[in-house]
């Protein structure tokens, strides 16, 4: 670990920065075969791609001689939200330069709920895009899926840079369970389950009719926990098949990916184990069965079918990825409100899912708990459990902070979408769907509607939401802290 | 402090709760002058005292030769919970023996209402009750408002039973600053003030042209910050001399009761130093002049007029107590969603007020921002602050659970009120406004509709929601909790 220092390495930042561009650069040229093979213009994907990976070595070699330190806690964080920001603001590119989204502020908001992997989509006609568009919406979600700074952990290294505090601040999580002492090692290994069952997915969904385009796309989607689609309709339109497929995968994706490596190296014990991951899949069980009947007595769906939606829809909700099947706000009244109140859940610590998360909620609901034993024997010290271990009184600390944030940030968020004047339902919607990343929310921004109509300082307040999300809310609050800027 | 009993004393409990009902009976009968002055039936009100009084007695005759322990805090639990079950069971009989209401259920959701100073009421027609009814019905607030348990403090000595454990099971808000160590003379003291602040209120309200009837039962209402009215309109008609009136007398009524005790004997400084006062009336003028500005501005209300009607409902929604001078679901969206989220604050602590209260809210906020600065600086130490004192970690632990079964509870009461058919703002507004001992809600249980229209079982439902927010969740809950009962 880096010893304090007494002021913040900018140049580092910068270079970091400039790095993250020259990638993404390489990226978006990544979109261009599908652009050929469609026969559609490629330079609304060329251009944006030269010029960000233009500026990105102007910044990189600007700094090229700035002292090779280790990132420490604070670059980290700044790292972290701005390379955010800043691909947003260079990814938006491609979709202007192509006449795909009108404006600016549109656009941005469209990438950075790409990069955010949150889903949330103000294209009303999603069909009509080149493809080689679509392409690069739904590599927005692959790229931030896993994270962009996990993704480049794996290359900073060779600029012999050190990035622990990089992944503290990317998954400030309570339980980064460390498969490898290394971190670099660690992020490599994770990186390369995501590909492999980015690629598993891609070609189950090929067995099942889709074209390379469409399953890469739709894999891009699932394995982020994005839900960018290529099609109107979502996953509606597809055969029961392959919304099983994407069931299992936004499943996976939803899970712990530690886990995953554990699994792969057959270490089950270690897989059974872990509480979040139990409680993770009797909550999808469980409430997947309770809607699912509900569906299948109110609505009067066919069995095979009403389990299915109702699974496809919590699974989606609570991995906050935003697939769906079905217009859940059709639903009877209880059911889309469980489908609501599930936007507060989130998937497991590790994965690709947004939202409070599956440990927060059981730590938070183990602290309550223990308080009511607490009350009756008040001279016994009762400490929170995880996975049989003593969970420091610091971790609970965080995670309540983190809660009573969250819920601070829907409160302030609905009350600003009502000032654009949002009706109530749309206002909270919005902001649960948009803060959990999720993507589809209820009211005006429901699963059949979008974002199109929110108004333009709006999607602006909502980007940042999604951001706030992403990043955990402290990761983006730590900088607007006066603390933090201190010596 | 008694030591650990190894059983509960249920004679001890089945003794006190015949007291309560024995003091329920003489109170009903203060009700019987009113009776006979509008020249009404007198049996309504004599029959359920003279056989609530009766049951008392004999309750507490069978338990005559218990030991004259004292209560002990399991036994103070029993007591607090049943109690006001209890004394809401037989306060509910006059309003079936008079007509005014005509089914059990509707009685005991009124009267809960009552006890639990809510003031939600499924009455469609107050006018057309008997005054002597009606008198009984705000005096189920004043009953509750100090709370009965407060009150029998102050009688139960007499008995030789001290009461230490139920003042901790009444209040179990986090500061109960002691006014003196004997907890009787406190309660003594405490009911003093409320006795006097009541007189004062009545006085001044019929100054301003009530009559004496009017003016105490609106007296009780707010001192208890309960909000029955003996108007369909509620305080709508009144002069603006009254409302301000009930403005003043609310906000005196939300104020920790130790902080008049402290004015009273010129302990400035004391009142000075009480940081939740502080922010207590910072929000309400501060929001106020926000709520008043939009009403000035966008709903073109003459000046004076904005600004009271702004201050009446900011102060009545803040202080729980839920009495309407506007039908505030007419503002402009972004003032009702203001005073939709009110509904989660609440007064002091020690005050008649309920809802999450203004402590609470203080230390969930301070936990939030302090941890952003045990971010940037993980070694140090930092503890939280309320009146330049150090509060314990025990303490921060027990607000935040508190915190989350309170939104807990608010998330599956949404739910549950959603499964009987009730549209999405009036579920969230009815649960809202019930846990937080409010009244009237958003939706279907606004400020101009009432509760008459909730299905059976949601009146139930929502009485147990009354209940656990009056109790502030711990007290209810615990009776639930295993660990209790054990040995």
């Amino acid at each position: 670990m880096a010893k304090m220092r007494s002021s913040i390495n900018f140049r580092l930042i910068i270079k970091v920065i400039g790095l993250l561009l020259l990638i993404e650069g390489g990226f978006m040229l990544t979109a261009v075969p599908f652009s050929l093979y469609y026969g559609e213009s490629i330079w609304p994907l060329v251009i944006p791609a030269i010029f960000t990976a233009f500026i990105g070595l102007i910044l990189y070699l600007f700094t090229w001689k700035s002292r090779q330190l280790n990132i420490g806690k604070h670059e980290g964080y700044i790292i972290v939200t701005f390379s955010w920001v800043v691909i947003s603001l260079f990814g938006a590119i491609p979709f202007i330069l192509s006449n795909s989204i009108g404006n600016y502020s549109d656009a941005f908001f469209e990438t950075i709920s790409g990069f955010t992997t949150t889903g949330a989509s103000i294209l009303k006609d999603i069909e009509s895009l080149p493809k080689g568009i679509l392409f690069w919406r739904s590599l927005t979600h692959w790229i931030g899926g896993m994270g962009i700074i996990v993704l480049s952990l794996a290359i900073l290294p060779i600029l012999g840079i050190g990035g622990m505090q990089l992944f503290v601040a990317e998954v400030p999580g309570p339980t980064p369970d460390k498969i490898h002492p290394r971190i670099t090692q660690t992020a490599k290994r994770l990186w390369g389950i995501y590909v492999m069952l980015t690629g598993i997915q891609t070609i189950l969904l090929m067995f099942g009719g889709m074209n390379l385009f469409n399953a890469l796309c739709h894999a891009f989607g699932t394995m982020a926990t994005g839900a960018f689609s290529t099609q109107n309709t979502s996953i509606a339109g597809y055969s029961p098949y392959i919304q099983y497929v994407v069931i299992l995968f936004m499943i996976l994706a939803g899970t712990n990916f530690t886990i995953h490596y554990h699994a792969l190296h057959r270490q089950f014990k270690k897989v059974r184990g872990n509480e979040e991951y139990r409680n993770y899949l009797f909550l999808l069980i469980g409430i997947s069965l309770l809607v699912g009947g509900g569906l299948f007595f109110l609505s009067e769906l066919p069995f095979e079918e009403s389990i299915r939606t109702s699974l496809f829809q919590v699974v989606s909700i609570v991995t906050t990825t935003g697939y769906v099947t079905t217009n859940y706000l059709a639903w009877p009244m209880v059911l889309w409100v469980i489908i609501f109140l599930l936007m507060f859940t989130g998937g497991c610590t590790g994965s690709t899912g947004g939202g409070i998360k599956m440990v927060r909620q059981m730590l938070l609901f183990k602290n309550s708990t223990t308080e009511l034993k607490r009350l009756v024997h008040p001279m016994a010290i009762i400490p929170i459990r995880l996975n049989r271990k003593v969970i420091p009184q610091n971790i609970i600390f965080n995670v309540l902070a983190f809660f009573v944030l969250y819920m601070l940030t829907f409160a302030f968020g609905t009350l600003f979408m009502s000032i654009l004047g949002l009706d109530f339902q749309t206002a909270i919607g919005s902001v649960a769907a948009t803060l959990g990343n999720i993507g589809p929310g209820i009211g005006g921004v429901g699963p059949v509607e979008n974002y199109a109509a929110i108004p333009f300082v709006g999607k602006w307040f909502l980007s940042f939401l999604m951001l706030l999300g992403r990043l955990e809310l402290f990761t983006v609050l730590i900088l607007l802290s006066p603390a933090f800027w201190r010596r």
